[in-house]
Formats: structure tokens, sequence, C-alpha cells
């Protein structure tokens, strides 16, 4: 693990305030690390919905299997959360582990199997002790409170230099609702779905086909549109848990009028997570936005984007201040998706590089020297081949990525 | 450019034999680098067939778009390469200034235009000042012998830390014919295709269209098989010439059974070529053979193969020689190729790691640890769900990668 805090991280933590329907507790039951906590527990009022993205990975861990399955009632009870082990690649006895915890947790809860929601996250292919998990269940359980937020985001870090927290407050039909949401991850991300661990609640009273949906759709702009290092994990997780405490008027559909302005909230706050964990890339010094507009679809501009953004020489002459735009042209290239040499234009720190498959006239590279040496790199890639446009974030590759990844199990 | 030679580097460079019906020289014509030659010529003897094979990029380079074209005449009598400049995203000026490039070789070598193939490698983006090549090919024709092969080989590079070169003897059908080949490549590594620049001359008379048979056949299980840091270039090239000279029988088809020993050759050769530029791939430290059989498809297998070489966390794991199986489990996941967590084995130095989706039986990480701290080093990963296979090889990702490519063009 990391102890410097990313350069790139934000100025404060913010601070997440009580949400009507849920408990929490973090707790300490030594998995992996000592001296810290390691596991978390969240219970969620009886009534309580849940929309849930994850890993398309077809190794995908255990609890991920388990929580796919859950996910079709539709209804949440009770999360256990560890870092330190994955419990992926572990085979039968995986699958084992994560039964006996949820069995536990139901029975302490006293709720429904299927209404107890698991991840882990941590070493991948090593047995997990569930036993250290199900023995402070009960225990865990009479200390849930409703002011411990900020403690269970720094207890799921795994090399986080940081929590990633974020709040938004926004009304339905009138009635004021609040949405929190943390999440950890900083290498192996480039989620598919989803990114390695997110939890958002609100106290909103939304049916879970419907919170699933805008999810779904949240999830498409701001998790699946990050990378620190094109390794999709095995337990990518995001989920979204409506206690229905601030009773709003009912809604039936995503398309609601009513639901606009908590649409865009949720959005935004998905998005703030999102960065926050690019952010907190393994080894980042510099933050790098890449818009990428006249694609032939917006799924090819995501292509082209992402692969702009896993290039390993652009993130290298990022890291070297470097603003070597001919990378970004291979990596255009190398995405498979349409582009003509000819119509290609670039842009760094909105000066505009190269136009129509050549050098800008009289580019002056100054300013955009300049640009590098800052923290916040933005690309802007104009394929001039069509209308498709996406924008997706990522950091800069370092020797402080090598330090970590060359050293992690040891 | 690097100075230190990789310490992966052949023990001693092949030297390359005089070859009937080819002469070269190398010259420097100081397009970008001083006080080394960065020009190579090469004559081809009338009757010369030709195969390329090129990059898939979309944005490739202008040589690469001319040679393309060029190729479909089946016949060649020269060939111009220059370091220091890749004349890629050149736009229009980089077509008029391949243009002026053969034309003038054409005349100076009294050939068509067409039976002149051109190739570039260095910066992106730059207009390449094509009127320091042209002043020198008439010089250049005068120079031109038949014994300069391995100073070919070192006018191309660009980071490469050692000239490339293998040859192999062969007969077909009771005459011996010889192939020579030499090639450059040590970062923006992906081929797809071809790789960076490669080029082979046999004496063998064998016609244009067999003899394209026979190169792509070869690329398949060779350069379409190895990465450096799965950046494909613009440029990559890779081109076969046989002159005729050796006057064996006449050959009419890829599958005549008197060209067998010349295609094991071949394929030999560019296997040899393929892997002496990944142990020149940048920074590194180690050699990577990742075999993987029971895939759906032998292109599954080539993905998934793929996917564990381009990985981040594989690659500096493997250069912090640390064992770390599961992230080769999370690469094969990502992949998107089938695959069952349940039924993948994985080995690492002929050790059984991982069996059937968990930790093998007993499994002693001691004599992995060991393997691991070699420099070659070796990943078999059996899938389970068919008999597709296919090897791929790669190399580790060091600090000296990040050194190297921090700081390219400053």
């Amino acid at each position: 693990m990391s102890s410097a805090v990313s350069p790139l991280a934000p100025k404060t933590i913010v601070d997440l305030a009580p949400l009507d329907g849920v408990r929490l507790v973090s707790l300490a039951c030594g998995l992996r690390y000592q001296g810290r906590d390691d596991l978390m527990l969240a219970e969620l009022a009886p009534g309580t919905t849940v929309a849930g993205v994850f890993t398309r990975s077809l190794t995908a861990s255990a609890p991920v299997l388990w929580c796919r399955e859950a996910l079709k009632g539709g209804s949440a009870r009770f999360l256990v959360v560890n870092s330190g082990n994955s419990n992926a690649f572990t085979g039968r006895a995986g699958v084992a582990s994560v039964k006996r915890t949820v069995d536990k947790a139901a029975a302490v809860v006293g709720c429904k199997p299927e209404e107890v929601f698991v991840a882990s996250t941590g070493t991948i292919g090593v047995p997990l002790d569930d036993g250290k998990i199900t023995a402070v269940l009960a225990d865990g359980f009479k200390k849930l409170a409703g002011d411990q937020w900020n403690q269970l985001a720094r207890a799921i870090m795994t090399t986080d230099t940081y929590p990633k927290t974020a709040t938004r407050t926004v009304k339905i039909g009138g009635t004021t609702v609040r949405i929190n949401g943390f999440c950890k991850g900083a290498g192996m991300i480039a989620p598919d779905m989803a990114t390695m661990l997110a939890y958002v609640f609100t106290d909103a009273a939304i049916p879970a086909p419907v919170l699933q949906e805008l999810l779904a759709a949240g999830t498409a702009k701001s998790f699946n549109c990050i990378t620190v290092d094109s390794d999709t994990s095995t337990s990518d997780t995001l989920m979204l848990f409506a206690t229905g405490k601030a009773g709003n008027v009912p809604v039936t559909s995503a398309k609601d009028p009513a639901l606009r302005a908590f649409k865009k909230a949720l959005d935004a706050l998905l998005l703030d997570l999102a960065l926050q964990v690019v952010k907190d890339g393994e080894g980042a010094t510099k933050f790098v936005e890449i818009r990428v507009t006249g694609a032939a679809s917006a799924r090819a501009a995501r292509t082209i984007g992402m692969s702009v953004a896993n290039s390993p020489l652009v993130k290298t002459a990022v890291a070297g201040e470097d603003a070597n735009w001919g990378r970004i042209v291979a990596a255009v290239g190398k995405s498979g998706e349409k582009a003509d040499r000819d119509t290609l234009s670039i842009a760094i720190g909105g000066v505009q590089v190269a136009k129509d498959g050549q050098i800008a006239e009289g580019y002056d590279e100054a300013p955009v020297a300049a640009h590098m040496k800052g923290t916040d790199i933005l690309f802007e890639v104009d394929i001039g081949v069509g209308h498709g446009k996406c924008t997706v974030w990522t950091c800069d590759l370092t020797h402080a990525y090598i330090d970590i990844n060359g050293s992690y199990r040891t």
C-alpha cells in the first residue's frame, strides 16, 4: 500500500451526513491488514430497493456471482464488504464461503439470505477465511450507527490513498431526498459495467426496476468511461440502495418528470466518485480528460477514447510532460474504429495542434508545453467522420505505478 | 535513445552473408540523428518478386499507403528506408514527399516508381524533409555493395539497443537457397499484420502471389504474436523479396511440396526476428512466453494471450519477480473470449499453480518464485473450453520503459 496521498486528491474529503434507513459500521476482523478496519457492514431499512451493475469479466469473483443472482429479488437488507481478499478464483470454496457469510448475516439481521449483498476486494486466488467475518457479524450488528459513513469509506480502501465520498441533495416532487455514495479503487481499474467497489444510498422511494435503469444510464457515462491501467477487475461492483424513508411521491418509470432532478444529481454523483478513482490512480501525477467528437457513433468514440487513455506511450508522454500528439494519432489508428487520417484534428489544453490530418498552421508548442506541466490535462480529438462523442478520463503512467505493482503481494 | 544493450540481447549478432541479387548501402543523410547512419538503400535484381504485410492502423503512414498500392505489381527493384522521421500524420505533404522520393529513386535505378518501396520510422507528425534523402540517392546508388547487411540493420535502429538479424539456408527441389532478414523495433510494438520494420530477402525464385501467401502464414505465428506495449504503430512493415538468382525449380503454389523446407525455414526466421524485437523491448529485463491452450478457437487463444501479455499488472508483476497468477486470471477474464472460471488452469515455469479454477493442491511457491527470478519466464494457461491454442511473447514493464518514453522527443 501507498502511504503518500495522491497529488490529485481533493483538497477536502466530503463528510457524509446520516441518511434515513441506513446504519453502518466498520470493523477490524484481521483478514489481511493489521491495525486498520477491513470490514464494513450496512443495514438497510425494510422496504429498501436495490440496483447493481457488476464486472463483465468472465472470471468474476464468487461475491459478484452471488450479487447478480440476489439482485433479481430487488430487495436489500444488509451489505457485507471486506478488503484484503477478493474471494476471486477460489472455486467452489469461494462459493461456499459466500453462502456461509450471507446465511449467518441473514440470521443476525432477521432477513432472507437473498437480501444480503456481499463484496470482497484484495488479493485474487487465496481462499477467504470467512470465519473471521462471520465471527464478528453479531457484535458488528449491535454497533451499527447512522454516522459512520466516512469511516466506512476508509475501511474498504486497498491501494487507495484517500477515501472517496460524494453527496447530493435534490427534490422528487416537492420532497427533499439525499444521495450518499462512496467507493474505492486505484489499480486494476478499467470498469466494464461498474468499478471496483462503489456504494450509493438514497432515502428516496424508487422501485427496483426504475433504480436499475437510472444506475445503468449513469454508469455508462461515469464509471464505464474511466481507466487507470486497462485491467478490468474480477470484482467490479456498483450498487445503489433506496430506503424510501424520504416518503416522496410514487414513481413508476425512469422517464417520470418527477425524477429529472434526481437523475441529474445521481449522474453527477456517479461521475464525481468515478473521477475520484482516476485521481487516485496508482502512481498518478496527472489527471487526463479525453474528449472525443466526430466519431462514427458514441460507442466508437468511447473505444477511441479508451484506446488513447490506455496507450502506455500516451500515458508515459503525459508523465514526462511531453506534448507528443503523434502518440495520440497512433492510438486512434489502432482502435479499430472508423477514422480518416485526413480529417483528424487534435487540440491539447485548448490549443489546436493538428488539423485535417497534419500539424496546424503556425502551431506554437510553447502554450501546449506549459499546459502539459499542469496537473489537469485536456486532449480534444475530433475524428471528423460522424457525430459520435464520448469523454473518458485517465491518469498518467509513472514510476510509482511500477513500484506499487511490482511488489503488491510481497 | 537507450545506450545500454538489453540484458536479453543475443550473445552474438548473426552475420548476414551476401545474397545473389541484392546490393545494399547505409548512409547518413542527417534527417534527425547526428553521427550515425539513418538511411538504407537496397537494390533488387531485375525479376525480383515481392510480398508484404503492413499495419492495419487506420492512421497508417504515407509510406505504408504507397507500399500497399505498389505491392499490387508484385515486382521490386529498390528499397529506401529512413529512420528519425516516420512521415506519419503528415497529410498531403507526406504523400507528396513519398512521391518525390520514389520518382527520384526510379530515375536513378532505371525502373518504374511502382518498383520502389519506401519506409520511414521515427517521430510522428513532423513533415519529412525528403530533399535530404533524394540528395544522396545517386551517390548512394554508386556505393551499393553485397556485404553491407549488418551495417543496414544498424541504420534503421531507433530505440533499439542491438541490430536484429537472422539467416537460414535450405533447399528447394535440390537447389540451395538462402534467406536473410533483419528488422528493427523496441517500442510501439503490437504488430497487427506486421511489425515496425522488417526486411527479408531470398535468392529463391518464387512468384509474388506464392511469396505473399507464405509471408502471411509466417507472420500470423510470429510478428502477429508479439507485443511490447500494446501500441500498434502507424508504420508497421514486413517485406519479403525473392531475387530468383538461385535458379531453383519453378513453383506455382504455396502448397508445392518443393517449398516445404523453405516454408519451415521462413517461419523459423520470422519467429527468430520477432523474438529479437521482444527481447529488445523498451526497458525489458524479462522475456515472457505465454502458451494458451484449450481456448474456443485459435483466434480466441491469441486474444487471451495478448490480453495477458498486454496487462500492465501482469507485466509489472513479472518485473517485480512476483508469481502473481491472480493477475493472469483477471487478464483472461477481461479478454472477452469464452472462459470458465472452473476449468481454468495455470502453470508457471512448468509448475502447476492453479487447476480447475482454484489453487493447485499442495502448491509450493518456492520453485515458481525461483523461476520468476530468471530472465526467461513461461506462463501456460489452459482455458479448458476447447482446442484452440496460440503462443504469444512479450517482455516486462519496468522503470526504464517510463524513462525512455517520458522523454523520447525532448
